[in-house]
């Protein structure tokens, strides 16, 4: 059986409860979803006594199928106002499936400031004051948990920004090498955890009992032939090889490439800070720098990097497009040394860099520092970590800085900044971005992937795709699966119902499994529905709508009536 | 007949239409809730180019009624994203209304910077650019546009703070003497003006053709009743005398004063800072202080004062009682000269002092700078007007200096901070506050008037007695009448048909009447639903349902489901 690990903040106190057998066939980003319907009142504040952060394994968590040690992080988000599932890789997912936690519920709010360690391992759970931690940097919290709690344990932990609540900020993961700092970076779920007066998580499983699978050959053979599937397929040697990033010279050709402040589609000085470049720096620098590395144990696409400066040490690790996109090109910054340290000063004050480099965007359209001005941005960031009146607007995202400088091109949808695909000339994500619980989030369905058969810039098919999509997105997040495992599932949807016969000896059709996907889409929404977000509140950004983007002068033209008949669209039941 | 006066700010030009017969119906508040569910998409952004800023007379507003001069200023509120009204005293609205005006639109965005002012004459209405306007103070403006216009206009101006967009902004009304500077203060209209380019507007009814009554003698001889009902009762003469502040000490005794940001009911320095006190000082410093000044004329309640400094220079006029209480006892700050010198600042850089003095007392629980630090306050108010990081933070509100402050307690509802009456205390008010389409509003329906007949802190009676204020607020807003003309109306409610015959011949009964006030609410409320500010969403703070508030040591504790239930409420057709 599994657990569901309820830490009262105010009381300072752990409940330990068994799933239920409801629970037991929640997971990941569905979990999230029911636990926020049946526990939190929509309406409420997002950093007041009634919202909880969630952290929940997916159904696979603790399995051997390749990625699935993916987990989520969850609340009704202090960004968007409405429900927030962020998911993310790293070392902890597993660890805390291995424990036999279905999920972790932070509840309630301190009475006083305190700096908590919430520590999780085969005894049990238990809240420490750790003061010497507070005001952190994210790296120096990790160090000196690793100091005391060794090189095993898997650690979460926010920065100084998610101390703060700065609804900008994430929550920052370790990896299985100790090397990369990952986030569950979006909606701001590191306000939401700092609102809680938890600084880290440290997760042992050392000692745990090995799980309980219904059929352990039976799951090593499937996962041996999805790993095979993944590895034929020619985007994974693309992905292994350039991460990321490989898709930013895409990105640029199709004229989605966020550039200052969404102004253009095409960046100058994209060839600059492309996969290939990334590539090639880290291979000419040698010393710390590495490609194709696994961000979960077990990973077989292994897309991950670090990336080194000119010494060879780290500068950060892994650096992604979006974090290219938004750092780079939208603020004008064409040189990878300068977005890498970006990168890595958002990482250690513990915010998000995609709402980040939103949020400087704008502030730079708004005259603060200039497009192209990496050091006045870098200035910025660490303006946040200090928590200076201007470090503080922009830590609370893309919307405030806006709202507070007086900019009305504001990319965001929901409260929460656009990615780095411009829905003007990738009108299906514009779909995403709108209708997604998640507000604008390309994790939620991205049209990317169907750039070739369904026409970035037309109207056709928009709708239906990405209803598709965002069905896909949702089952992934559910199970703990990286949404780059989507080749094989594509020609053999039964994969899902085979990976959960093997580890809980369910019998699922695709159909069954399918219906997972959509429950938690519904559920999300009508979260949203009763807090206030939905799509017809949150359009996308006036700007969007009526001025062209460069170089395909386009808009982004698809009516609010046909975008809502998303909720009607049924995909059929034999289609991933 | 009346025009509609539509300037479209991005092609500088203005029509001019002849209002419908259903258009003539409406007046000041009605017309602005009718215009936006007519014309403005709810869930536009408030500062872009589909919102509109309209400035209407009431219905009776180019009459000889007493105070009827009052006009509404309306929008989607930048401050709440929900309908806006505003109601402000001064000499502009009936000069609007005297020179046949039902409504000044202002549509779109200039696509440009630019400093517009908009001149209304017998002549007709133009745009004319004075960039020698841009970023002047309030009363600067004032005089620049008198040098050249002359003491016979009507003027309504921005503060920086409106062109800098910030929520927190108001619109700026000179009085009939010229010595009052008056605001549409509440709900960021200052910014929405801000937003087109509208630096001032000057109205010159000069040559303007007398107003054609119905019955001149009949209205009156109306008036001339009404005005007798009004000075026989005994509220009258203590507001004359003490003008708003008279209530500070009834609202120090109910435990309900605003003190240390909504930590305290009442204020132990109450009597330094109340009505006795007030008139006090302007009687003993002389000078240009005053007392029992109207701001419309033909006003003959005459609430309003010149507050004086030691030397006997003026300091602020008029000083209230909701700025005495939000910049004076919710800051700690408990000395008249300080008080006075903070309002004239927030009037100078042109924002709404009861969302600012909210705002102060957010920043200085979050220790920006100590409760009852006067001389700090200034500065952060002169920061607003210079528009420094910390400056744009408070003049958003306090909502938003809250979210960026990382501050929990924040006296605010629907976005709009909570006026000089704890609702914890004085219950109704909650309800009114939650439910009115204005957010939390003192002037939508304010239980203070019925604290002797309605326990204020009880629960019974509440939901009806809200309704009915509320439904009395919308008519009088409707009219352009100021709440102070409420006793005549208890007793005899036939003197709105009796009004309305002399001035258009219209027969209408109460009931007839009554409805115009209860459409008005619906058509704000249906607004709100689809712009997503609806009270399921926005409940009283959470603090405010769990803290104590001492003396009385009562929460807000009427349940929501309670609440809901005012939309059913019927009240008796004949009472008021």
């Amino acid at each position: 059986m599994k657990e569901i690990v309820r830490v009262n903040t105010r009381r300072g106190d752990v409940i330990r409860q068994e799933a239920t057998d409801e629970e037991m066939r929640w997971g990941g980003r569905l979990l999230i979803a029911k636990f926020l319907m049946r526990e939190v009142p929509p309406a409420c504040d997002p950093l007041g006594r009634y919202n909880k952060l969630i952290i929940a394994p997916g159904l696979l968590g603790d399995t051997p199928v390749t990625t699935a040690g993916k987990y989520s992080v969850g609340g009704k988000s202090p960004l968007t106002g409405g429900v927030k599932e962020s998911d993310v890789g790293g070392e902890s997912g597993r660890k805390i499936a291995r424990l036999g936690i279905k999920a972790i519920v932070l509840e309630d709010l301190p009475d006083r400031p305190v700096t908590y360690v919430l520590i999780l391992d085969a005894r049990g759970a238990r809240l420490e004051e750790c003061p010497e931690l507070k005001g952190r940097m994210v790296t120096e919290t990790f160090d000196r948990i690793r100091a005391r709690f060794g090189g095993q344990v898997g650690i979460m932990a926010i920065g100084p920004a998610g101390e703060m609540k700065l609804p900008g900020a994430g929550v920052a993961v370790t990896d299985v090498d100790d090397i990369q700092l990952r986030y569950a970076a979006r909606g701001g779920l590191g306000a939401l955890m700092g609102s809680k007066g938890i600084k880290a998580i440290v997760v042992d499983d050392s000692g745990a009992p090995p799980p309980a699978y219904f059929d352990e050959a039976f799951l090593k053979e499937a996962n041996r032939e999805f790993v095979k599937m993944i590895m034929a397929d020619p985007k994974t040697e693309n992905r292994h090889k350039y991460g990321t990033p490989a898709v930013l010279m895409a990105c640029n050709a199709l004229g989605i490439l966020p550039t200052r402040n969404f102004s253009s589609g095409q960046f100058e000085k994209a060839t600059s800070i492309d996969g290939e470049r990334v590539a090639d720096v880290i291979a000419e620098r040698g010393g710390e720098g590495r490609s194709g590395r696994p961000c979960v144990r077990g990973c077989v696409i292994q897309c991950s990097n670090v990336f080194p400066d000119p010494s060879g040490k780290k500068m950060t690790a892994s650096i992604q497009y979006e974090n290219i996109a938004l750092l780079g090109s939208n603020c004008g910054i064409g040189d990878l040394d300068d977005i890498t340290e970006l990168n890595d000063l958002c990482n250690q004050v513990g915010v998000d860099a995609i709402e980040t480099g939103a949020a400087i965007g704008v502030a730079m359209e708004a005259g603060i520092v200039p497009f192209g001005d990496a050091e006045g941005a870098k200035d910025l960031i660490r303006q946040i970590g200090r928590g200076t009146p201007l470090g503080r607007i922009l830590g609370c995202g893309a919307v405030i800085t806006g709202k507070v400088l007086g900019v009305r091109r504001v990319p965001a949808i929901k409260g929460q900044a656009i990615p780095a695909y411009d829905p003007r000339a990738l009108k299906g994500n514009g779909i995403t971005y709108i209708t997604s619980p998640m507000g604008a989030d390309h994790t939620a369905g991205n049209m990317l992937e169907t750039a070739k058969t369904v026409d970035p810039l037309g109207r056709e098919r928009q709708v239906e795709n990405s209803r598709r999509l965002q069905i896909r997105a949702a089952l992934l997040d559910t199970m703990g699966l990286c949404l780059f495992t989507r080749p094989p599932f594509v020609k053999r949807p039964d994969f899902f119902g085979i990976f959960l016969k093997g580890r809980y000896g369910w019998e699922m059709t695709y159909a069954d499994v399918q219906r997972l996907g959509i429950d938690c889409l519904e559920t999300e929404r009508e979260f949203n529905r009763r807090a206030g977000v939905s799509e017809e509140l949150h359009d996308i950004p006036e700007f969007m709508r009526e001025e062209p983007l460069p170089p395909s002068n386009s808009v982004f033209d698809i009516p609010m009536e046909e975008i809502q008949r998303i909720w009607e669209v049924q995909v059929p039941a034999d289609v991933f």
